[in-house]
């Protein structure tokens, strides 16, 4: 069960929701809406890759049982909505991201494992966990989804899921597994902001 | 459980599912689309948000082990299909529709506190239970979301959801705090109804 | 419960995961997408239908412990991927697809049967089944969803689904109202691709 799980882990849940339910004001910022909207695309960045895992692999929805998850979406978006939008934006929410990526893909991988999932739909849940958040955000936002862009962002976090299921089949010590694989899908995401990697597409 | 809520509820249950299931023909209406278009549309609308609010809760979904439910649905939209949109259309729909938006929020909110969900997440699923279904059904439609409008209609069902939780948690009893939730969720739809009150947007 | 399922129903199932991943990863392929994308396409396509039906009614979600499922999509995207996207694209993946829809619709609504579903929602999973993965799929890729049109699709679906639950409810064995369903489904869906049959739409 859940409960096996390192409370490193914790943090890494907490980190993602809080960074999440930024990027998700944020869009409502750049958008120009109302604070209600501001609260709801927090939560449904903060929490929906997380709220999509728990549905899928049977676990109890992890924010139902607890209050401080929806306060924390709320904080985030009550300070995005008081500042000036300037101060989240640009380059350093994208590092946070990126720290939130790998942590979601990883901490998402780990659950599903914990759980029982076999190990692909183990690495399915940590993308999942991961994009989920982002995809339904620009869904509702009518925005194009990160799915359809060619930037390696998906990609970060299949490798930090992928890694880590690999480590834990073949015995690494989940909080080593955990941190290589965070560190791997952290570094891909930084390379491809830094550098502006991305995916060749289709072509025939 | 469930069936520790008055049987009142029940009728706030189907009269939400009935007015939302109109209002997602009447969408189907709009965009000249087929019958079967009209019926998925109006069971998306009555029982999307429920049925959401009933799988993050971990409840058994409410329309699976009844016919009337899906039923209901199918005779909205037969009816909005059979007779002209006008009927349907303009104020009396607007006004139907705050009702079912109070008594949804309302309800949703009573069913998460009697399944033991915590009083914040209780709250958003008082707004995802009315709010929801007509979401899903603006995505569906390729419509830009009630999210995204400044109106207040997502803020009417958070000060139902919002009250209803806040009396229960004080101890006034539930049909109380129901009645006074829907009123209070009602009037603050009819008023931005009435004089187009609206939330204000995001400036930086 | 799934396991009194007669084992052709799992071929169906199969059957049905590969032709719509296959249609899902081309349409990533029609959008010049990358491989990630065809991949999540594949998934999402492939088993989103039935996800949906396994959430609703309460099953584990099918492909959660097993590796075989989202495999079968990862190759499916592989495949259009690295041959030609002619090869499959044209009528003869409309006739492929047509053959999945109405095996899903009658093997969704047996699904529910199975698990206890009351005969008018079990009618709406077989529904579901088929279509909500290519639903989800059009809505992520922002093209227009298959439900919005007048093309003879969903009620294919429906007729097969319908026919599985009337022929159960009177007593037909199992294999032979399958047998039944699929073909009247599939025969419906076929007119449709070969005489461009198609619903009404509303006008007022």
């Amino acid at each position: 069960m859940a409960s096996t799980l390192p409370s490193a882990f914790v943090w890494l849940d907490l980190f993602g929701i809080a960074v999440f339910a930024i990027s998700g004001a944020l869009l409502a910022a750049e958008k120009r809406q109302t604070l209600v909207t501001f609260i709801f695309f927090a939560a449904v960045t903060g929490i929906g890759g997380g709220t999509l895992r728990d549905l899928l692999i049977g676990a109890p929805v992890f924010w139902v049982h607890t209050n401080a998850t929806l306060l924390i979406c709320i904080v985030a978006a009550l300070l995005v909505w008081l500042t000036s939008k300037d101060r989240f934006a640009g380059r350093a929410l994208l590092w946070f991201d990126a720290a939130g990526l790998a942590a979601y893909a990883t901490y998402g991988a780990a659950k599903a494992l914990a759980f029982g999932v076999a190990p692909v739909p183990a690495f399915g849940m940590g993308i999942l966990t991961a994009c989920a958040g982002g995809i339904i955000r620009d869904v509702l936002a009518g925005e194009p989804s990160i799915l359809m862009r060619p930037e390696l962002y998906v990609t970060a976090a299949a490798l930090a899921a992928g890694l880590f299921v690999a480590l834990a089949l073949v015995g690494v010590a989940v909080p080593v597994a955990a941190l290589v694989a965070g560190i791997a899908g952290f570094a891909l995401r930084g390379a491809a902001i830094a550098r502006g990697w991305s995916l060749p597409a289709y072509r025939d």
